[in-house]
């Protein structure tokens, strides 16, 4: 694995080496990488977890994390976004994490760089990295996706993490359905109501409403979308024994989600922030060597 | 000590710790813990001092220190303070260091989170880092705090560190007076004239005029407020031999101090900048050991 | 050297010191310095590789970096450049790099400060470093630089490049020319066609329309400028063997240059990127060892 760019790009085995890995990272503890590498986090779009939860993972491997402000950039002299990667590729960067507004920006990226791209977030398209800790979540509950019901609910048009789920759960083995308002479904077959539905779900996961990529008009107020195509308290009591509540947040609490189950005994929320630190470093660490093999290989150098 | 939110919760023995450990650290140098702990800054409103200051005493004890950037967070998608900061405390955070705007921003906060929170100033409320960073510059210029006589002359309505100060000076057998304009007095007692204060003055500590939380209306020239509220070159001829003269800074030169007495020879402006970095280093460690034991404690693991 | 503010203070031997350090560094790898030095990069004008640059050679020598926020500090509250940098002299710091709008901000600040300046550029005044990484990158093509031909074409009374390397290049011997539209040359002399120039330059160093200081007005659309004073295909054909083409970057591709000569094989412009890291590492390690000298002489401490 060269990049990280989408969740199609994935084999089942690559999907598995990197789930595999989280795991050990887990149990046994993040370690130091032997070798120094300089990484940056070039976010192009607003995002706290996402973004400290790379720089916890590069940290705990012992990366140097090269600061990026992009407000602050040469990005805004007018520089393409190329011409931008290739000074930092030439300054020292071993890779960089983007999240970017625009809908698959890395293509006239990759190919032409030497330095690893690892999507963080791309427009409305993918957001692979949390598709791979929500898929470590859901392992982590019920050791497998075969035969899994997942439920997808809200803003599925809009949501990166609906469509890189829906690809890899589905080539996983999983039944995934899509619950939404019917404007929302885009391309995607759907339902608009929770009853028949979430009784036999497995995994209820929840999409924030985005306010901001819906220029301020929804349709709806907050009490409407709740009552209609939230996860109310009553849903929830409906839910089968073991199945789980996932939300790749941030979360509008009584929005697409009862406050009290924020935090309640179905929630795995939080766990997932927990176990995106995990699979970040997996990532990372398997992008790196990987290419420093690559990179002896081609040297004819030891591999030790 | 599991947080630092205001000087009111801090006992006279607190207080003498801390002081006392940074003496130590100012005598033998700060060293790097034997952990690796991660903190994050969430500063919420401009600083240089305060945020930089914290910086440079987390990297001299080895912390590692995940960038906030509280313009580009999620805050801005509505989300609340509880819920970044359950997020970061997933995300791997040992501790954070908060600066917002809201008084008592922390009492939601603290019983509900396993991180600790250091508070580097709710809105006009404290400063216990500022108040105890004063504390050691006094102790160090006095040896001791009884019986001294501090003259606090400003902004005290709206100074976190006039309240914080006055609240550690009483305890600790100082004896404080305040010096404004008699509409900028709040709830506390003050005199509004130099003569016959001034000259039996052990400590003079000056506040910043904060014309931002004034609406930019303060009433005075920057040249009336001087002449008849700051710190002229004549005044401070009357101060007595061996007193000293305070400022938590940013100053405003010419208006609460002439520029001329910044760095004279009663100044202890920059020392106090200084004294800063050991005062925070000292808090930090106590706080960060504090948890390591009591966890310790918790899962009977031995103490080492 | 205890600063590094202009070309104009630096002798050839200056220039040379750091030439044959950067070359030492660029052959055998930029290492950690034995001390712990803190740093900050103080940029109140937006730049990336400028502050990256500067930050990867600061991480390479070990240094603790220290951000600063500048639309998030002091300088807000009114505070002047020399009390911000006496305070972050307090809290530590060994040495600043400042990039500043206003020209010649330093000359209030040297000699009443003990942390080291490093300029990273200062209005439409000098930017050293950017200067002493074209001069390293024209050394490692051609050898030298006695008798060399170089043609500064573009934005001339706006550039801190052409003025800080046109200052060098004629110290050390070079033959320097300007190309640019007429009421863009200002104090220099200057040519403003290609033809009977550029078949006789070694090398072609051209600068950046920088639109954000003509005030949105450079009287060209981008097609005249490029036709006129640009750096077409066809000018490029007739440049001798050997020769070279240069940018500070960021570019305007198809304005200053032809965008398919950006990467071209005269191109220096993604080398002088990558020297900029080890002409940095250089100044910064001759910096800071040189302060550490004459500290040690001052207390007549060992020297090793």
């Amino acid at each position: 694995m060269q990049n990280l760019l989408s969740m199609k790009d994935l084999t089942i085995e690559d999907i598995t080496a990197i789930l595999d890995r989280a795991e050990i990272l887990k149990h046994y503890g993040i370690r130091e990488m032997s070798e120094k590498y300089m990484i940056s986090n070039l976010f192009f779009e607003p995002s706290t977890r996402t973004k400290m939860s790379f720089e916890v993972a590069e940290r705990k491997l012992g990366l140097e994390v090269i600061p990026f402000e992009s407000g602050f950039s040469s990005v805004l002299k007018g520089e393409s976004l190329y011409d931008t990667l290739r000074t930092l590729e030439e300054i020292g960067m071993d890779a960089v994490v983007i999240r970017h507004p625009e809908e698959r920006y890395y293509e006239e990226l990759v190919g032409n760089l030497n330095l690893a791209i690892i999507n963080g977030g791309d427009g409305s398209g993918q957001h692979p990295t949390q598709s791979l800790l929500d898929l470590f979540t859901i392992k982590e509950a019920f050791g497998g996706f075969k035969g899994l019901n997942v439920l997808i609910a809200g803003d599925i048009v809009h949501s990166r993490v609906a469509k890189s789920n829906a690809d890899a759960l589905k080539k996983l083995g999983a039944n995934v359905t899509f619950l939404c308002p019917p404007q929302w479904a885009g391309e995607f077959d759907s339902v608009s109501e929770w009853e028949g539905t979430i009784e036999t779900s497995d995994v209820v996961m929840l999409l924030r409403v985005q306010h901001e990529r819906h220029d301020g008009e929804t349709g709806f107020t907050k009490e409407e979308y709740h009552r209609k195509y939230g996860l109310t308290v009553e849903r929830e009591a409906s839910m089968k024994p073991g199945s789980i509540i996932m939300h790749p947040a941030p979360f509008n609490r009584d929005v697409e989600i009862a406050g009290s189950l924020v935090e309640g005994r179905r929630s795995r929320i939080f766990k997932q922030v927990e176990n995106g630190v995990y699979i970040r470093s997996a990532i990372l660490e398997t992008i790196l060597k990987g290419r420093e093999l690559t990179w002896r290989k081609s040297l004819k150098m030891p591999m030790y």
